[in-house]
């Protein structure tokens, strides 16, 4: 999920890299959809990418306009009440990286002709 | 997979994300492997991070030395090969961002006591 025409370089990048729990899949469920609907809102969002696969590994980059955007974002009440509760049940470990992306390039496959 | 103790920032990130097409996930799943094995042998190259759900929708993160070392992986021969093939076959879109990693931050969850 990226705007259609998504900002020019230089923006920011959280790369969230995650290893779930086997537990508390409803919980944590609820709790990641509900985090993606309130990041969508904050100023600065500029768009969430994520998956997960089926051994529970997972990545979330989440892009910003700014730093600050960022640091909002992180002290966000209801995000730090889900940031407490990932460290308490659902993740087993995780990595947090902020990036200054740079470069982007897209490619998307011509659509079939008919 | 990233080493045991992985260097301080800042360093650069490849994320890498993409939507699958429904065809030939032999052969991607061959390339998949062989591009992990040559790019742990790369100069500059500090680890990566994949996942991709059940519905085709993946991100891999590379993380690399410095910006030399990713032009460099870039144009590797067997690595541009693998390049065509995937606008050719395997991607519906994908998008590639370079990156700075400034900051980093981990959690691993403490073992259950015995």
């Amino acid at each position: 999920m990226m705007s259609e025409d998504p900002p020019r370089p230089p923006y920011f990048a959280v790369i969230f890299s995650s290893l779930r729990t086997e537990s508390d899949n409803e919980g944590y469920g609820r709790a990641a959809e509900r985090m993606m609907e309130l990041a969508a809102r904050q100023p600065g969002f500029l768009g969430v990418e994520s998956a997960r696969d089926d051994r529970g590994e997972g990545i979330t980059v989440s892009y910003w306009r700014s730093l600050e955007d960022i640091r909002r974002w992180k002290l966000d009440a209801e995000h730090a009440t889900a940031q407490r509760q990932g460290r308490e049940r659902w993740y087993e470990r995780y990595r947090l990286r902020i990036a200054q992306v740079t470069e982007e390039y897209s490619f998307a496959r011509p659509k079939a002709g008919g």
